[in-house]
């Protein structure tokens, strides 16, 4: 893939694609918010005297709607930066380590991480987020999904959040997503009965027949949601996994059993429009004695051991299935990320910049 | 008090007087929602044969925000019943017993219960969710108050729900309210900081010099919630106890602290609206790992005991104030319900019918 452009006896330097951020966006960001440029160049070996850096080929970059909010110039209540105009959009990531002065890592190691840089190579100066990928028996693109940020956001709001119950009613939204489909698949093997809601037929047919919902439905044909949640869940709904807001939010509260639990992962509706929709039915959440709470994976990563070991042999076994919507090519980066906004993809959002 | 209507050799037969209930109410409830009637008559002593009936003598009723979910039809959600229309309106009250063929309950004996008719005489056919008050060293009236309903709220809403900590900074609306007055002077107890809003200068001055809260402000001369509350919190809330809802909660979540709690007790402000308002903030919960628990205090009554054990000492130590606002007669109940919803009150609503 790497095009040499010069070759001095001492290093070689290659073109290094990127996808620049160009500026802050207001409403739906669109393609052209940013640009794909094979202008700047990289070294692919690192002086041998600046300890602690590592040169990164980029394999995977995932595609996340919590990054619409760092496309804003200010990003109130910020957990992670917002991205600067002129330079690479970032993100999850996997990465094969090409040279490294860093005493953690060598070369030939795999690496995921939260600020993978979008573009073919990387010059990591801050390792401390980084983690080694140890199992490699399971695609590598996984650890964008399942075994990365989604997968542990999915697995900490369903366990840790929803204290979830055998034969509670859950209810995903955005359910084919990157984090629904696997929130239904663990509220499954927990002894649950599930229903999820989603975009599309496609969707609604891979919820019911690849990853076992009891039911699902298309939001986009039912033009009374509440009336929908009554035909689904007739006898409420005591774990809502909600990823969306707006009037699906409104219309579940209006359906939450007494001591129900909501899971405040996303809301997706609301990310690009300035003044959100209102909530008008949080009454409820006395009525009904509800419980509320939003959270992030990261404040929960030392969980991760578990969560791996609890998962992966579920994989292995078949008993969890996961669904990727792969792009081939940097080029068509922004597309993807764009279309995660008009739900254009099926399953967790991946752009593919190398293989290895 | 009791006025003789009849006296036949074997029974005394009174004048009874009522507030009656008139019919389902839309919007701000009003005086007229309600009649004062001397229409009816008791007999005061029970028939020996009929087991199992308390008579009771009422003596302070209490004025709860709750009550105007009562006045709907359809109480959506509701935990308990809507009004009768013709008949009393109900709710928690502190009664003297008269006669009592109970076998738990006997004549003289002080009870207090969430049925209390709103009339002077009452006959109990169902004595299940009646409390004996054991502790006669307090004024009776608080049995509606601080050591009742609104006490068990505060309690239960402060230190169960919103896990406070040393050093908190804890925000409470309608704070000089049966509840938020106590809810303030535990958090101060507990070595937290406390800011209050009222709707008046009065209250305002009531929550600075007498409840010891380090900060209070009155929300009507606000025009931007928002600003208020970031110079009275400059550095956040960790908790808010939620007694209002609407424009106060939007404002609130703008401010709230990562890892922060919110106790929602009750939303006055949207109590007499048909469509409430948008909460347009809720992304924050995300954003700050915000947890937003509904909780109703009889599902806490199990903890009634340790809750009397704590906080009776604090009242005769002076630890803890209680403020009540008192009203003299069942003719001026109508109007002290009325009242809470336009902020009439200052502390306590209760109405005295009769003090022993």
């Amino acid at each position: 893939m790497a095009e040499v452009m010069e070759a001095l006896p001492e290093v070689v330097v290659v073109r290094n694609k990127q996808v620049l951020f160009k500026d802050y966006v207001n409403g739906y960001p669109k393609e052209s918010d940013m640009v794909v440029t094979s202008n700047a160049t990289i070294r692919l070996e690192l002086p041998k005297n600046d300890g602690g850096l590592i040169l990164s080929k980029n394999l995977y970059l995932s595609c996340d709607p919590y990054m619409r909010g760092r496309m804003k110039e200010t990003f109130t209540g910020s957990y992670v930066p917002s991205f600067t105009p002129g330079s690479p959009l970032s993100g999850y990531g996997v990465a094969k380590v090409l040279d490294s002065t860093h005493p953690d890592f060598k070369k030939g190691d795999l690496i995921s991480g939260p600020f993978t840089n979008w573009e073919e190579y990387s010059l990591i100066t801050n390792a401390e987020s980084l983690i080694k990928i140890q199992h490699t028996d399971v695609p590598l693109s996984y650890y964008t999904g399942i075994f990365g940020m989604p997968g542990m956001t999915a697995y900490v709001g369903f366990y840790e959040i929803c204290s979830p119950k055998k034969g509670d009613i859950v209810f995903v939204s955005a359910a084919s997503g990157a984090v629904g489909q696997l929130v239904g698949q663990f509220a499954k093997l927990h002894g649950c009965y599930v229903v999820g809601s989603a975009g599309s037929n496609e969707k609604v047919d891979l919820l019911k027949n690849k990853f076992g919902f009891d039911e699902a439905f298309n939001y986009k044909e039912e033009p009374d949601l509440n009336a929908a949640l009554k035909r689904y869940c007739p006898d409420g709904i005591d774990i809502y996994f909600e990823n969306v807001g707006g009037k699906m939010l409104d219309a579940v509260l209006l359906n939450m059993r007494v001591g129900g639990r909501i899971a405040v992962c996303g809301m997706i509706s609301q990310y690009n429009i300035d003044q959100h929709e209102g909530i008008h039915n949080l009454v409820f959440l006395i009525l009904k004695s509800i419980k509320m709470k939003g959270f992030l994976a990261p404040d929960y990563y030392h969980l991760y051991p578990k969560f791996l070991e609890t998962v992966l042999p579920l994989i292995h076994e078949g008993k969890i299935k996961y669904v990727e919507d792969m792009v081939e090519g940097l080029e068509n980066a922004p597309s993807a990320l764009v279309g995660l906004f008009s739900g254009k993809n099926v399953g967790k959002q991946v752009v593919v910049v190398a293989r290895q």
